[in-house]
């Protein structure tokens, strides 16, 4: 059963619990207004319902508390960072400052970061840079999960792209993997026991994949020997547009984990500890190129002239950031959505830290 | 009929054609090289087949012979150029520079270009990145083409991305719009009187377009009051990805009309000669982050990787650029392939220009 609870109280119990691993207090209120900010925009999979995930990496030292990440490499308007497997949060929150800093003394900035870790959603890092009236661009690789066009193995990651922009009444926000959906969503389906659209899932390079049993061994999907794997956005065919989705993906791969000279999809694994995901983070202030008011204002207008065409009924256009700000608006008012499963999860975190939860489990 | 003829008199012959139209020997000499490049790749569509339209547009004045770029506002990393309506392709091959030389001194350059025209493909000038050993993105609006998701009009254009990166064996040139197909493949579908694929093109936003006869208005799909469009790349509905095709072509929008503070796709008509489409021009040294022989070593053997999938049969794993280059080794060869009618189109210009134009017109 999914309950309501009170954000503001959740997140202090999330900040408690990360001051419980180690972390610092700025870090541990860092990583709880992160995952809380999932959970308030509706993101549910990748907010608190990833802490268990997450707590399981800290066990087992793929997250290494007190790592801080390093620049390596820097120009005015570059730097290359070393996560030192730190958790992903707080090298994506490092990183971003770093280009938003580059980004206010020179127009742009571009980081790439290597040896991070799960970061949650990419759109969190792109939105820092539009809080600052930047425009914000944010990518992750991850371990293979897409199946290049024709091929019957999956290699390159769900390789997100998000782009966000200052833009009224809402800043433009874009999240998407360059795989058609990620993996998350077809555990849902999963546990839904529905069956999966065309174009999610492939095996043997183009066969559709639409009974949820057929992805029954989830873990078949991160297995370099297994024949099924996540379809391209545009789907498995040239005629749909699969070497669209493929070709985004592997750019993502460029941005990330090659100018990092970090671990590329085909070379993460697991349960290999040396080796982790690269992320890039990208600032740029639009008054290097005119009056930042004047393109927020004609952005704004292009958006709303969007949004004001006629639409089929009962289905309104909107625009990438629309649905987050309206799921914010009611979560901020309501409280957040956690299933049980998930609060009972994070209630044993808590326990094992010996941190009093009860105070901030709160409809 | 298709025919192949030599590239080199070809392009001799371009070349005094755009002399003769009255632009400069250096400029007609790019004009030839970008559209003889595009049909030794084998893009037959956006090359020698073009100087039709262009044709119209000169004599219309919609493309202005003897107007020249424009820089109105630059720092260090970036520039806005008004293009004064000349020729797309001498636009865009400036503004390219200009990227490259600024990611040259300063690691990145960030161009965007106004009142341009139709520029060709946009690899060509992501590629003229590359073969200075960076990486270079571009992209174009165009008038509205695309469905926004559920919206039963057309808004936003086809707005490729083309993203190219030095690497071996091939350079990688991805060159994409971000509708599931361009508007010229529908053309192409039309003239050999087939079917259209799922996804191509739609009408009342969610109705799948697939007899050809449903698009013999072609344009239609350029009117804002037409209830057709094309499907944005990830198809019409959101259980495909619609959403990210048309978030991309927003995002694309963004580089090139609402930072040059241009034309949106929804302000661009064919008739008003005071308007144009936008394009956006990024060169970046990855040279900021490090050894870039590294790099495009790292990156040459991930894009081996891919290729060494085992695939579908009779249908191998190539990746972006693998196609271009094998088509550039034949053209180059055995020459470039052109249709009697684009034949016969460029002979009447040429004689209207008083070209002797019979030496030129070689097997």
């Amino acid at each position: 059963m999914v309950q309501r609870y009170n954000s503001k109280k959740i997140q202090e119990l999330v900040y408690q619990i990360y001051k419980g691993y180690g972390f610092t207090e700025q870090e541990s209120r860092e990583v709880a207004h992160m995952l809380i900010y999932t959970d308030l925009i509706g993101i549910e999979s990748h907010g608190v319902q990833r802490m268990s995930m997450y707590d399981s990496f800290i066990q087992n030292g793929k997250i290494r508390v007190h790592n801080k990440p390093e620049i390596v490499k820097e120009t005015d308007v570059s730097a290359v960072v070393d996560a030192h497997f730190g958790l992903g949060q707080l090298n994506g929150i490092y990183s971003m400052r770093l280009a938003i800093q580059k980004a206010k003394q020179h127009g742009i900035g571009m980081v790439t970061t290597r040896h991070s870790g799960h970061y949650g959603i990419a759109g969190y890092y792109a939105n820092m840079a539009a809080e600052e009236g930047l425009i914000g661009l944010s990518s992750c690789n991850s371990r293979s999960a897409m199946l290049p066009t024709h091929a019957t193995k999956a290699l390159v990651g769900t390789n997100p792209i998000a782009f966000a922009m200052p833009a009224k009444p809402n800043t433009f926000i874009f999240d998407a993997a360059t795989t058609t959906v990620p993996q998350g969503k077809i555990e849902v389906y999963r546990k839904l026991g529905k069956d999966l659209p065309a174009l999610w899932v492939a095996k043997d390079g183009e066969t559709p994949v639409n009974d949820h049993r057929d992805t029954q061994d989830l873990d078949a999907l991160r297995d370099l020997d297994s024949n099924v794997g996540l379809a391209p956005l545009g789907g498995v065919t040239e005629a749909t547009g699969s070497h669209k989705g493929f070709g985004l993906g592997v750019i993502v791969e460029v941005f990330t984990a090659i100018l990092s000279l970090g671990d590329t999809s085909n070379e993460i694994t697991p349960d290999d500890l040396s080796v982790g995901p690269c992320q890039s983070f990208t600032a740029i202030d639009p008054a290097i190129f005119g009056d930042s008011d004047a393109i927020i204002n004609k952005f704004s207008n292009y958006l709303q002239a969007i949004r004001d065409l006629p639409s089929v009924p009962g289905k309104p256009v909107i625009v990438a950031g629309d649905k987050e700000a309206a799921a914010y608006q009611d979560r901020a008012a309501n409280g957040i959505e956690i299933d049980d499963q998930t609060l009972a999860e994070v209630i044993d975190i808590a326990k094992r830290l010996g941190i009093a939860y009860d105070s901030y489990i709160v409809h």
